[in-house]
């Protein structure tokens, strides 16, 4: 821990800086930074990260120094702002906000008009001129003090806020409706009674004393860092827990000074959508909060010009000073304190994935940033193309459905579900059903996040582009249309009222984040303007600006990246999708999908009693193989295609429950006692660790050699057609060497005859998956037959933690909320321990043969995170279904940039 | 490959000696040692191993000098006896017998009177002046040359030997029932009949040339190395495939020449009982063949001393000469042709754990050897101490029951079963029920093999002490009796019959190894004598020789071992059992067996809604878990016992059928319909990978602390009444850190309640089992928290391999028979694979901790290569079944000895 634990900033001139995000948290580091450029910044200062955690580790205790080194800091912030903290005359009045490393929106506490009290209430009314406003603040004060600091919460969701009861009641007894009838006197009157709540509730006087004040309000910040809403937010994206929060003692100005005053938040560019033009919003005589919160809709940003010229003015200087200052678009809030602007926070925006890739093409294009800048992750995090691929509605349906209003598109995309108007019930209606949710809210808080992260859409009636809705949902890549002021909800009667229509929860709703036009019940989608480009030819490059911005950068990825990326597929149109999408070659074909569209002769083979029977299922097996491969053969032009011989286990293939038995028994001509006495025999206590893989070939060889021969003879007839083709033969499940020798002797065997068969060659590799611990640790022994490796990290997770992947649900989410695993680790690798066991096969594969051609295709090889490990580990390929490939093209190319 | 490829013996000199086993076969290194010391042995000479490889693996060409060294090597041969070979007036004979490196009994091919033509017939009737043995050496070799090398053999079981049928046709057409009753010109014709089948079922003349008989016989020799028998037989015994044999051409000499000429085979002591007597049989006027064949009953070695005095006194001296040289108990092979002794091979005698154990505890005090011999694993495989702890019969029972017969005790032990008449009906049998037969046979052949490694116990109608029933029982360690001449096998009726009482294939009968008695229907048995001593206690030390020798070797092998032993028990009469035999402390005392004794209110638990019903059952079954480790603890004196905390999944503790359902639904007064969705909930597709282990113990908290309260109360109480306790709590499938942390710091706040409870504290450690492939990888990290590692080698082979020990009967002896895997890897540790996982877990773990303790508490703790493995990659400690431990022990002391 370092000595200084306390940063001012102020005036022209700062302590910190802005690359000191992990001492300072971002909002401390960016105040400083802005201060250094010159932009108006009410003085303060930082408390740093490190005491944070200190005072969490130390049962509550700061420091030593930490005192003294506040109250000079406070002297400096006096002295910048030219009035004095307590003071009767001239008081300075401070907030004090939490700021992390990275932001968390909503996640942490602030209090705003520390330093007030009834002795500097008095200098505030004499330096303001103003009682009214003086009484507001100090009301606000002791409500959210009493709030955050004292802990004077509702203790139940249905129980009302103490301060809000109080407030109401005190409007009933004056027969008043908006907050802003109330008198000075009534404002007096309040302060007394919240006063008298909190002596009661908590059995001592509210604080007089400013410092006292203060340092309470630093607690509470530097606690709410271990809220649990904080927790959980942390843990869905992987933030660490040792980070700790900064807490910025700032200098209040005010936005609720008069019509000469506001507040606003702003983005430099459209984070939607991601167009060049200033977007936010703002509210005249108003707080920062207001805005955030979503209850009163703000003004547009462009009307600030009509209202307010000069300040205007000074704000699209600010916004190119700091879009070219940090080379990427600010998200920034603002107060105008009588006609004066002050700058209270600047952050890189948060961004959708359509207006992430347009930031950055476009900023590459104005030559604020380079192209390898452009591909950085923190930019572009590559699951957010995603977006760019999710299907959109259909305008054909779009037209011929009910559009009901229309919000703030916040969040681009199509969404359809069923409307739940609460978070916990969005959540348990996805835990049963998998997807489709709308969450439907007058406005959304911090409390709704799961809720949020569970459904597919979000739609509120009030807030604006940057509300707590509009903010989460584009950071979660959730179809999001926010103030769709049309919308009357009603919690308790779980109904929703739209021009006279009224819905019920349950009822499906559509939401376009394009337009934000919310429409009745399900209507059909089509494919994102990339894919009606690339896949289904609907529509010209030319005429899509989002797939040329999309093709540029994929090209930039291309150029930088070193692993190759293949496609999971076994069908020649996944095959043709996945090579629009940019793979290059098939890593995964699972064979036993064609096996299910042949069900019958499946059966039969399995059902062979003697090895001619078997030998004639087979047979019948062997035409619809060929032509199998030999369609996706020809849809590969050529590219590798690794074929993974029958993998699952033969009771797959065999119907369990009695009717089905039944019907395949007629169907085959035989008994039904007999289908059930061989399904019988073929259950298995845990299949994943049964008689399936390689262990099928070896111990009947036949099929590994049916397979084989579908594979060279399509292979032969397309060559002598005039085509290329590159089979890679894969065998699933080797842990030992003479496994992966026997069936490599057959399908060479077979290879030979073909070959002489057909009067052609063609040439192949023989491969092996690395899916069990025990074929990473013999890979030395396993290279000395296999000419490639694949790690097939879906079941090498699943033996390599004992966990299946069928089973986990059971105690997954307690692993995860309790930090047992850092992550699901069938989402992304598990580096300590399965990446361990892949390190140890590259290094033990490559002892054997230096240049073993190794490469991935298990579900990881689509996780962005997974996909930068295989490239430090130094694989070749990663394989992934074709939808993933241009997430893996750009994780790779950030792989190699290191970014 | 070396250039010499043909080694000379004969005379009292041979080119090579008794220690070049790899080259030259276990018979030729012992025929040359034996000319080396000065035994009579025919001369001869022996082609190594080296060129049955090179034979097999160049399309059966053999080195090109080969040729020219066999000529000189006969030449040297016919010098020192006297004799040319292919001599028409005094010819040279020779046998050409296989011979690897170690013996495997009857399992590769012999040809005899290799040499004999119309004109060496000539001159060995000249020589002998015995035309009658002539004519029927050349029978015998015509009918055995052309068994083997010319493989006229029947095709198909039922079919009759080409050359008996022949054989038997003229026995029908001259009206004679011997073969000894064929004149000499009967024996010509019969010669003549030989050879014409030879011509017509092979097409070619039967071969006239010495040499060219000669070459075919090694060829013959060679081949037999791959034959399917003699794989069978290497794979059972874990010997290389890699080895090859060597072919050995000796002189012949002549049992058959008359009532002053005989064959026999010998035991230099008792391979039985291990008494120091001098052990064998002997056929007068008979080739050696005759004796191991096990047609003719032979006599005692005894009885020769009275037929032949002077050779038998040579014979004694002889034994005494070889015992000496070579420090162990030999089996011998002799002729003695017209007087004169000749040695025709001697090895290592195999033996039974009781002769094992007797020989090595009486030659250290004979001084023969040292202790450190006595102990090594070429003296006691420590899987024969097994015989000493078997069961016997109850006298009382035997007394009773119906003694049938008596034959020749060849393997000691007690067994009952259900008779069997052929090996693959036995096979059958014991792989549908698991054990329980008698496999009864007029005689054995290599062919019974699996039926004998099947079976529990053999007895034969015929043969003697040294027959292949005996010899390959011993081997096994397989209960034998012998030469029951009473009993009357039916075949073809499938029915024994013995004095007038016939029993039925799958009728009971028992068998006495001691004694040789055979008895009807099943015998109840008892302990052993070793456990008589230890356990029962129902006989003193100094009744039982056996116990006595196995104490005085057990004392011999913990004084030099270095590795622990512990057990795996849950009861305090398995503990105390244990500790009987030699364990110091528990290594694994699973807790769910302590459940399953109180199952309605584990059920209870399981089935329990709330937290607050879940904390009620469980307060119901710490009372029960105290009192079974108080019980533990006080039966383990002191020593450690390690706990494991609960592990299986919980489905197993809720019956799964309907009927199972209904009781426990009315026993807890609950719904049927409760228990059923709970138990289906409760299903998992892989259950060995699902919620289980310490995944329980981390969901459900109130479990593990409630297993850590019964472990402090008991141990204090105990503490209290001033006992020694060492408990070893143990988390188990531990693959993260965080998992041990969490259920750490709850043992460790239960313990802490407890001991203020109490006023009293005690010593304990916390530890994990290393059973994921993940937490050897991750061993370091583990190691934080872990005080001591226990791999546990069972769910280790599972998950690193991929294979299910309830699932892998389907596939894993194809493996074995096709040498997939070397062996079933749930027997003994698969070294290169979960050994590499383990090696990586040790390093790791003492990286993190340089002396943390480390044990393996599988069922591989009890196979002595698997604790040879444990020894040498440096673990503290091995815990095995408690009857294991003296098996563990010896084997600890052979590992820490290198032998």
């Amino acid at each position: 821990m370092s000595n200084k634990h306390v940063y001012f900033f102020g005036g022209k001139s700062a302590d910190g800086n802005g690359k000191m995000k992990d001492l300072l948290g971002g909002k401390g580091a960016n105040l400083a930074e802005m201060c250094l450029i010159g932009l108006p910044v009410p003085a303060g200062f930082t408390i740093t990260t490190e005491v944070c955690n200190y005072y969490t580790a130390n049962n509550k205790q700061y420091p030593k120094d930490l005192r003294a080194e506040v109250e000079a800091a406070m002297r400096q912030t006096e002295q910048v702002m030219g009035a004095k903290f307590g003071d009767a005359k001239n008081p300075l009045l401070v907030s004090c906000r939490s700021g992390a490393r990275v932001s968390m929106p909503g996640m942490m506490d602030t209090v705003l008009n520390i330093g007030l009290n009834e002795s500097t209430l008095k200098g505030l009314i004499e330096s303001t001129g103003n009682e009214r406003f003086a009484w507001d603040s100090y009301r606000r004060f002791v409500q959210m003090y009493g709030d955050v600091v004292l802990d004077l919460k509702p203790t139940s969701k249905t129980e009302i806020d103490p301060f809000e009861k109080i407030l109401e009641e005190l409007k009933h007894e004056r027969n008043v409706h908006l907050d802003t009838d109330l008198s000075v006197k009534d404002l007096q009157e309040l302060v007394k009674r919240f006063k008298k709540a909190v002596r009661e509730k908590k059995g001592k006087e509210f604080p007089e004393d400013p410092m006292e004040q203060m340092w309470g309000a630093v607690a509470a910040v530097f606690a709410s860092w271990n809220n649990e809403r904080a927790i959980v937010y942390r843990r869905q994206y992987g933030y660490p827990h040792e980070w700790g929060t900064a807490a910025n003692i700032c200098s209040m100005v005010f936005g609720n000074m008069g019509d000469d005053s506001g507040t606003g938040v702003a983005f430099t560019r459209d984070p939607a959508t991601g167009e060049n033009v200033f977007y936010g919003e703002y509210l005249i005589n108003a707080q920062g909060e207001d805005v955030v919160a979503g209850i009163r809709t703000p003004k547009k940003i462009a009307e600030l010009e009509k209202e307010m010229p000069e300040a205007f003015s000074q704000l699209m200087s600010v916004r190119q000073i700091l879009e070219k200052h940090y080379r990427d678009v600010q998200d920034i809030e603002f107060t105008i304190q009588k006609g004066k602007l002050w700058m209270l926070q600047t952050r890189n925006g948060k961004r959708t994935g359509f207006a992430a890739v347009r930031f950055a093409v476009d900023m590459v294009e104005e030559g604020l940033i380079t192209r390898d800048e452009a591909l950085s992750a923190g930019r572009i995090p590559p699951d957010d193309l995603n977006q760019l691929l999710q299907p959109i509605f259909d305008p054909e349906a779009k037209r011929k459905a009910s559009v009901l209003a229309k919000g703030i598109n916040a969040g681009p995309g199509a969404a359809s579900g069923k409307i739940m108007f609460f978070a916990d019930d969005a959540e348990a209606y996805v835990n049963k059903h998998g997807k489709g949710v709308i969450l439907v809210r007058r406005e959304t808080s911090p409390e709704d996040i799961r809720g949020m992260q569970a459904a597919d859409g979000i739609l509120t009636a009030f807030g604006g582009a940057s509300s707590h809705a509009a903010l989460v949902s584009r950071q979660m890549g959730k179809v999001c249309v926010v103030g769709c002021q049309d919308l009357v909800i009603n919690y308790d009667t779980r109904t929703v009222t739209v021009k006279g229509v009224t819905l019920k929860e349950g009822d499906d709703i559509s939401i376009d984040g394009f337009t934000g036009e919310v429409m009745q019940g399900k209507v059909a989608t089509k494919p994102s303007e990339v894919v009606q480009v690339l896949i289904s030819k609907t529509l010209k490059p030319e005429q899509s600006r989002v797939y040329q911005q999309f093709a540029k950068l994929m090209e930039w990825a291309d150029s930088v990246r070193q692993l190759r990326v293949r496609t999971n597929a076994d069908q020649p149109d996944q095959a043709e999708q996945a090579m629009a999408f940019g793979a290059e070659g098939i890593g995964l074909c699972r064979t036993e999908h064609m096996f299910f569209g042949h069900i019958r002769e499946m059966r039969e083979m399995i059902l062979a009693e003697t090895s001619e029977a078997r030998l004639i299922a087979l047979a019948k097996l062997l035409p619809f193989q060929r032509e199998d491969f030999y369609g996706l053969f020809k849809a590969m032009k050529g590219y590798p295609v690794t074929i993974r011989t029958l993998d699952p286990p033969l009771h797959e293939f065999l119907p369990h429950d009695p009717k089905g038995q039944a019907e395949v028994a007629k169907d085959m001509g035989v008994s039904v006692e007999k289908i059930a006495e061989r399904v019988k025999s073929l259950h298995e206590f845990n299949p994943m660790l049964g008689f399936r893989g390689c262990r099928l070939g070896v111990v009947f060889p036949a099929i590994t050699a049916m397979q084989a021969r579908a594979i060279f003879e399509a292979a032969c007839q397309l060559k002598l057609e005039g085509h290329t083709v590159t089979p890679e033969i894969m065998i699933p499940l080797v842990a030992f060497l003479p496994e992966l020798q026997a069936q490599a002797r057959i399908v060479r065997e077979v290879a030979e005859k073909v070959f002489t068969e057909k009067q052609v060659r063609v040439d192949y590799l023989i491969g092996t998956m690395i899916e069990l611990p025990r074929a990473c640790i013999a890979a030395d022994q396993i290279a000395r037959e296999a000419q490639f490796f694949s790690f097939g990290t879906n079941d090498l997770t699943q033996t390599g933690l004992g966990m299946s992947r069928d089973d986990y649900g059971s105690f997954i989410r307690h692993y995860t909320e309790h930090d047992i695993v850092p992550r699901d680790p069938f989402q992304t690798i598990d580096f300590d321990g399965i990446g361990g066991l892949m390190k140890i096969g590259v290094e033990k594969g490559r002892h054997t043969k230096h240049d073993l051609k190794i490469g991935i295709c298990g579900e990881h090889g689509g996780d962005p995170d997974s996909v930068k490990f295989c490239h430090a580990i130094g694989l070749n390929y990663v394989s992934c279904s074709p939808f993933r490939v241009p997430i893996a093209r750009l994780a790779a190319a950030q792989a190699a940039l290191g970014k």
